[in-house]
């Protein structure tokens, strides 16, 4: 069967911050779908950082999204109509085409989940991309080993609260968090970090000396900018810098000069590595195996944001972008 | 026996770059060596680049230089006087008291090395920690492997030679230096580079991308500043860069802003790693059997450009900094 289904589009690829005028939400025909496609309907999708670099029209990782078509993204839904052995309407699946109430998707790019065994929105974050890229990072990228000191900044974000608490889990000596708002801080002490602090309250600079005075080990960036600077003034010998987002600097219409102190690298003997989940789906099995237990026991914990509606799409990609709410932010479709 | 020595010592600290009135040449008498000690006349003493942080006074990986004392560095001398079996006069030692006629040199800190084998100025190069540092830069830090493109800035330089030269007789697809002069880059040909170009002929990100238009793997950082966002933006993805020197902005009396594409990092994957030659002394022997033969045999150039006279230490480090001469600056002292 074919169905009618609400989209959202790029309108236009903005210059600096997305505005209403980026996104279009529009009607279209989904056909029945073809040999080895699944029609699925759609209930829940995750915005993420990454998808503000895909608005842009630049060679970049993966191609860019074309003005005029519905966006794409992480997202739960249920099958309704399968072509495909191993895949039955009412199955739950994983796959990449949020953005829209339904989605024909090619079977291999769909994975069948549980939702008995966690809740939809755990797949689209702590058990999803969003975990495993805090656990590539942090155990992979940045080396960690129990004893480190670890500084994470967006630490309250989706990617941030998993970090910070997976390093506390594998034996960290200290967790410092930064975040945007008292009400953040208040959530990651919550969450068992040893210290956390807002970057609006002073230099970050000075209030990282503050919390980790005898230096540290690891940085987490999803930031850049102001806090890199400072986790590289913070950083102890052979300090460890996974490179997982520079969300300062995305929106950023001229190049952003940063940081200024970069040489401290060759003293400090700094390996600082950039990283996208991608590369890391070796690491999916052990992933899944050492977190899940952790999560269904509540010892990790993780918190979502929820916008009701895809008409909500949007202001939930800009509120992610801003750093409104709380840890993983998604939009309820249905 | 007592001897009556010169020396340069550091008059006081430099603001930026160093001047006249940083140096101060004087006489000072040198005592007999205690027990465990060793009088060497020296002969040849390098001039580096990390002797400029030194002059600061600044916590850093090496201590301070103090004002009124004399400064040190790499030097090859002849024993004088030995209190230390093992040593006797007439040896010739490797050590870290130059910048002085006659030195008090701890035997612990000494490294007795043959002239028949290969030149003093060879043990203060190619086979000294420079060429370590080309060395362990090249092949640990950055994980070279046969087949990447690399990029050395200040190739023209005492590690750079050594960087290009190793990267070609170990495989590289193609090896690209820049320096700063025509004579420089007709010297870098002249060693086998594929591509060499002068930075003051033209922005670099457009050099390096007409150099190396498939993009490099490698990149030996000795400069920072321009030369490293060139070098990020003709990244490869999963590059490699080491973080040797940035000698663009140790002379800087403000922090240098730089470089403003650091978010490819992400994208790219790419690994940016500070090192110090000081954490790789177990691979001294592996170098030295793999390099040795290199060197007897010609078949890895190496170029010093020597000053005569300890009274002209000060003008051979300034040259150094200003990356005039070719190749390692010596001062010839005896």
């Amino acid at each position: 069967m074919s169905v009618h289904s609400t989209e959202v589009r790029l309108a236009a690829r903005p210059h600096g911050w997305p505005t209403a005028e980026t996104f279009e939400i529009n009607r279209a025909e989904v056909a029945a779908p073809a040999p080895g496609q699944l029609l699925v309907r759609n209930l829940l999708m995750s915005v993420d950082p990454y998808m503000r670099s895909r608005m842009d029209d630049r060679e970049s990782y993966v191609p860019p999204f074309k003005v005029g078509e519905a966006l794409q993204g992480g997202a739960v839904g249920e099958v309704v109509e399968s072509t495909v052995d191993g895949f039955k309407p009412g199955d739950t699946v994983l796959h990449g085409l949020g953005w829209r109430e339904y989605a024909l998707v090619d079977a291999r790019s769909a994975a069948k989940v549980d939702p008995s065994v966690a809740p939809h929105a755990a797949y689209l974050s702590v058990l999803g991309m969003t975990g495993l890229t805090a656990y590539a990072g942090l155990l992979r990228t940045a080396e960690f080993k129990p004893g480190d000191v670890v500084f994470v900044s967006s630490a309250a974000g989706a990617v941030g609260q998993v970090v910070g608490q997976l390093a506390k889990h594998k034996g960290a000596a200290k967790v410092i968090g930064s975040a945007g708002s008292a009400a953040k801080v208040a959530f990651l002490k919550d969450l068992g970090f040893d210290e956390a602090f807002d970057y609006h309250d002073g230099p970050v600079r000075d209030q990282l000396k503050r919390a980790a005075p005898d230096g540290i080990d690891v940085y987490f960036d999803n930031v850049g900018g102001e806090q890199l600077e400072a986790a590289i003034a913070a950083m102890n010998v052979h300090g460890r810098i996974t490179v997982c987002g520079m969300i300062s600097v995305y929106n950023a219409t001229e190049p952003t000069p940063a940081p200024r102190n970069l040489a401290q690298l060759i003293g400090k003997r700094i390996t600082m590595r950039g990283m996208l989940v991608s590369d890391h789906g070796d690491l999916r099995e052990a992933f899944v195996r050492d977190v899940a237990p952790l999560v269904a026991d509540g010892s990790l914990r993780h918190h979502e944001t929820v916008f009701e509606g895809l008409d909500r799409a949007p202001e939930a990609f800009l509120a992610m972008m801003r750093g409104e709410g709380h840890g993983k932010i998604l939009v309820k479709i249905a």
